[in-house]
């Protein structure tokens, strides 16, 4: 099942709304560019592949939506910019808006713009489901019959196209007959683990526990978990950008001795940068004001409401791509992804 | 402000409802040990030195109750045991029974062992607000003007008759002109630090930020933390039993060398056990499945949900007391508290 497609009767970009579940799963069309821009910015669609090919498939949905504008490529530039700038941390979402511009912008004409812009989303949305079962196939052999494995937010089917990267390491170890438990960290403050992973996992009849986040170091130290497996946004020379809280499960995970995976596609890498060049964005207050429509706080306490933590590449075990698996030390195997990436456009 | 008290135009006891703040500051009266019962289960009074009070005020409101009851000591014998093992981790809650059952068993009728338990009961809370008051005395000169201050659930005015012990030294700090700035932990599920902490804080004018416990360790290997001082539940001659994720933090704390401080009345030691006899209780798996009357997670998603976990003594830099401050190596400064607490009853 994709969680996110384009749907040629609407015209626009299908999507199930993240944020409903897991009372309600409720599918949305979006049909402007408007309307993609609110679903990123509220987390209807989130995860860093997902988000590239919503980034992709937003500029089919733009090009659509200005094709008989005067100024056609200016304004399609300009509402791919406004795609780029609403989760700056995310560095997957620039790329699919870059592929899909960039094809756009071949078209002689707008009609012939939207039809590269939707062909080159199809292709990124394609090698989205293409690279996560090739991951899980790598990061399968690192989790043994019986393991409790920990993950962490949400880095699963619906934080990709489909099948997920962090869970898709678990999907591909259970097809392969290994027994897993799964615990799901809540991940507060918008409970992607709960609301998600635990939804997302129960529905493929993984045996799942949720705990609060504030659990997981101590679930940790008392041996209750084999092997933990978490998703990236961002990975830069030096260290991993995830959900806040991926730190925490990192420094426990090393306190403990339990290997410490981060399942990740080449195109999160990003070898440029160094974690001192990234801002981390920060969400609105309100999330922690309020709980469910119930007061939390006081409206006049202050609050940091960070949306990432940087997790140094010296807590991760193994990096898991789809291409393999990389070892420390990572400047050695980084430079080869990187030389592999150079080489060859997927 | 005392947070809890006896009410003798009930006649009962009175206190506030925290699991109502911080929407609404409610006062509740309760007259029978059922109701009693009924706040301590569902956390309307809470934190350990509060519940010594309200354990001791408990056994008075029972006595009250039963005064007219065949096998009066019998049956406030049942009493004292049922108020005693509603929260079993809590070791002040049976402390504060006992004491006024003791003091209530001296009495030749009903109406003797009420006053008995009664007046018992108001030294217990007494002692708890001299206490914290000692305790800042001592904890104040721990912190120093600008810091930032980090706490995790509550250990307040809220946690105790009055005053508070980690905030208790707080309050001290700042009251001898330290100007400092607060860092409440959410501390779910219950959100003790969002909505009493923060509340409770913000009250007395202290610059407080509110995080969710996942960004914690990532603000302190930012650097954005110069101290932290938790409460404790209970503390064994190797652990300290404090509300779940305590022992995250001081993970971060020792990786990143920020002091970690623990401020407990001696009352909360318990230095005839070890870690490995004490178990931990388990709460609810609602306080995760749902969030202020919203779905979190499906129901058929399995939940662990300690209310607990047990940080190693190694981890505390310090233990403040209302006689003083203990250093490591703790096997002799918690040896010399406990002779010091045979030799005299306060």
């Amino acid at each position: 099942m994709r969680t996110l497609e384009w749907d040629s009767s609407g015209p626009g970009l299908r999507l199930i709304d993240q944020t409903r579940l897991p009372g309600e799963e409720a599918w949305l069309t979006l049909t402007r560019l408007d309307e993609v821009v609110e679903a990123i910015r509220t987390l209807r669609v989130r995860g860093a592949p997902a988000l590239e090919a919503a980034g992709a498939y937003g500029v089919a949905v733009a090009a659509r939506e200005l094709r008989g504008a005067r100024d056609f490529r200016r304004k399609l530039e300009e509402a791919a910019g406004e795609l780029r700038t609403v989760r700056p941390t995310a560095v997957n979402l620039s790329r699919g808006v870059d592929r899909a511009l960039e094809a756009a912008l071949r078209g002689v004409s707008p009609r012939e713009s939207f039809d590269l812009a939707l062909g080159e989303a199809h292709r990124v949305a394609d090698e989205d489901v293409r690279r996560n079962l090739a991951m899980g196939g790598h990061g399968a052999a690192l989790l043994r019959d019986g393991d409790t494995v920990m993950t962490y937010c949400n880095a699963g089917r619906l934080a990709t196209v489909d099948y997920g990267t962090a869970l898709g390491v678990l999907r591909a170890a259970a097809s392969r007959g290994k027994r897993l438990r799964v615990v799901a960290c809540e991940t507060r403050p918008l409970n992607q683990g709960a609301r998600l992973t635990s939804w997302e996992l129960s529905r493929d009849e993984f045996d799942v526990t949720l705990i609060p986040d504030n659990a997981a170091a101590h679930l940790i130290r008392k041996g209750g978990v084999d092997r933990i497996v978490v998703g990236a946004d961002r990975i830069t020379r030096d260290a991993v950008f995830n959900k806040i809280g991926t730190y925490m499960v990192s420094l426990a995970a090393r306190a403990h001795h339990v290997p410490f995976y981060v399942a990740a596609p080449v195109s999160t890498f990003d070898l440029e940068h160094r974690e001192r060049d990234i801002t981390i964005e920060e969400r609105s207050p309100d999330e922690l004001r309020w709980l469910g429509g119930r007061r939390n706080a006081p409206d006049e306490v202050r609050v940091y409401n960070p949306a990432f933590d940087a997790t140094p590449l010296s807590h991760v075990s193994a990096l898991i791509t789809e291409r393999g698996v990389l070892r420390p030390p990572y400047s050695r195997s980084l430079r080869k992804i990187q030389a592999g990436s150079q080489g060859r456009r997927e």
